[in-house]
């Protein structure tokens, strides 16, 4: 099946921008994402379920049951406001392939949707002390570059490895402007501070008056979630990347 | 060729359940099976092989030739008894991916013949001695969940590895219903008592009469196979199984 | 591409039978295969690349360069023998779906001339000495065992690794009748001792006269083309089979 | 996706030939691209993306932002030069399946455009101190082979990994000509030495008038981004590569 897309509804939006949530470093896209849909209300409108997501079911014990899935909700903006198609899940794919084909999803249904701009966004990992973590872009053309420059983001500079990178990368075949952000964080733990850092940002790009006061619900959220599974880290996914790298340059 | 299905018939059934029995802990899926198709005289209808699958063939001795396979059962119930399609077979699939095509195929069979409730079943692996195992269980909705706790089942918490978790999971994408049984097993050989309990619970919910007393012979067939390919422990399964956890929460 | 096929030319032949040659246990396969297209002045008529396939080229210093592949090779049998389909080739699938998509393939390409009968050989390794190496057999239906019996073949119990077994597994989801013989070995090189005794079985059950007195010319040429490249056992397929076992009874 | 080629532009070329120039040992065909690109002022009008790439996206810090890609060049060769199709890129595939996808859609890119000579380029790793570094040669038939050898070329002995070997052995499945070119090379760094006598061997066979003054460049910026990413031997492809030969000989 490779990915399988369920579309509950189509949702007629006025240029589209998708802010991408998957779990990564520090849990700062998770966050926010989750964060995103309880303050606007959001809708989820469609889910996607790949081969290349793990084959497990999960149950936190209260009755619910969690499935490897990535979940897409809108918010229709208010007063001035951009849409948002906000991309939400428990996990990105296992494979380098799967997060291929899983990217090519993602753009095939923002598309549909008359998306022009994804957000991706993530935690950059920092081994020293964080005050105050600072923001660090990357974009798919220099336009949109600068106007991340503008409000302060400082150039990113190294890998940004999984969906964060690559939905930035697969845009550039399709026409559609990609923008990077990510906070520095030590990345041990489900980072408010960082999350914090990169929604003030969200709220100055795309003209949205998002509430940061109840972020530690989505915070919370998020641990119980790990802390029910025993993770307790995101450090995980850092090993065995060495071997990506043959041929590569 | 991925999955290839061999259909030797097309049965009529009537509403029926799907009942899992591939291996897996403490054997509980598949001696349910195997005594399921004994005890009922079931027939063999359908046959699955994938690429998925091992790369090999075995023979035990007896001039019987075995290969990686999995097959489908049927029965039509009497007096009162809920129609049965039976899964049995002597693997799962190697891969992730391949765990999800095999799954998908699962559901296509099991839609094609009217079916709109899963039941999966397997062992819940316990360190402490188990006196008499207890039923865990999770399913796709709540009302289905319900069920299962009326009878008596506890509610599972933690990761349900591979298709009897699978394909609960992806259910949910098809309208079916889904219910996974587990029995708390050591896990360390084909666990008779806990597969007992299994077939107790099945017999409960499915309004079925299975005698429950010939359960050694398919404890000891499950044995004798496992025995002729110098296994004698369903463990092996365990490791690995960390890295599949990268990305995801 | 997966599997590419490269039809030269497409023989009228009678009944064939496929007789597999691909580098396995003590080379018994592709020595086997290497004498009967050399006493038998086969003419190869097909070609196999796959993905699956090492992805590199070789040289000998010869001048001449080697890829990895499949060779299809027919003969038209005289005064009474049965017309022959010869696999030979210097490798075999990097993984597991990679060996189901080739012999699915080798299949396609057997029946569409007609075949229905594979005939697979290889190597049985033996850690003790062996005087007169023993023929091993199982096959795809009683009758066809039978036939193996005999005329002296023993029962073979065990895992057949790789084409070998899979081909014989495949063929009885297509009518086809597969029959696996294998000689003891010590695996340790390309075994003369060994292949000869599989091949006085060919001329049995074939009705062949194939001279064995040549036999040392294809084993040398094999072994030439082993050192050449470093090699002098192999056993080095044997290490990580272990992990194939997951799920599987 | 596997490949994704975004066509730029269809360029009309005369019997061109396609040099290849991905990253590999002592980066000798990276550099050798590189420098072509620059020198002839080629034009780029074609690009890959491959789901076997990396999933990430890099940047150097001066704001350019670097994804996975094969990158496809063309120049209209003057007063008698060849016209060239050259292939630069940042990686070759990370998966043996990805190679053979890849290669396959640079050789459908390739005759699509009138292409019937591959010439691919590489360093041979040496352990001795390398004065002159010589060239070594092996080729798809043996008229292409005394072309290499008439000009001073070496038989090569041993394997070629790679797109580099994988090129030259999937052009005799559609009659075209193909001719590896390995320069002798430490393999430690991007060697400018190694990649001179390449050039010159190309000016040579393809009547080329390459400039070699400004290689330096080239040399340089291969160096920059290598150790913009860390990177500063091209080694890393050795490891793991003993399991390829599973099955084969």
């Amino acid at each position: 099946m490779v990915c399988k897309v369920h579309l509950y509804e189509k949702p007629v939006l006025n240029d589209p921008v998708l802010i991408e949530g998957l779990p990564g470093i520090g849990f700062v896209a998770n966050i926010t994402a989750l964060h995103l849909i309880k303050e606007l209300n959001a809708t989820l409108f469609a889910e996607i379920k790949s081969s290349s997501f793990q084959d497990l079911a999960m149950t936190t014990g209260n009755g619910r049951i969690y499935f490897p899935t990535n979940q897409f909700y809108y918010y229709k903006g208010k007063e001035g406001e951009r849409d948002l198609i906000i991309l939400y899940g428990n996990t990105q794919s296992l494979t380098t392939i799967g997060q291929y084909e899983l990217c090519g999803k993602i753009l095939d249904i923002s598309e549909e949707l008359g998306c022009k701009y994804i957000l991706t966004v993530g935690g950059l990992r920092k081994e020293e002390k964080i005050e105050t973590p600072e923001i660090y872009c990357t974009a798919s053309d220099t336009e949109t570059l600068q106007e991340a420059l503008d409000f302060g983001a400082k150039i990113m500079k190294g890998h940004i490895f999984g969906v964060a990178g690559l939905l930035v990368g697969l845009c550039t075949l399709r026409n559609i402007k990609g923008l990077c952000l990510l906070a520095e964080t030590s990345g041990l733990y489900p980072d408010a501070v960082a999350t914090q850092q990169v929604l003030k940002a969200i709220n100055t790009m795309l003209n949205l008056k998002i509430n940061l006061e109840n972020l530690s619900t989505a915070v919370e959220e998020t641990g119980e979630i790990l802390k029910s599974f025993g993770i307790v880290t995101s450090s995980i996914e850092k090993k065995d990347r060495e071997a990506d790298f043959r041929w590569f340059i």
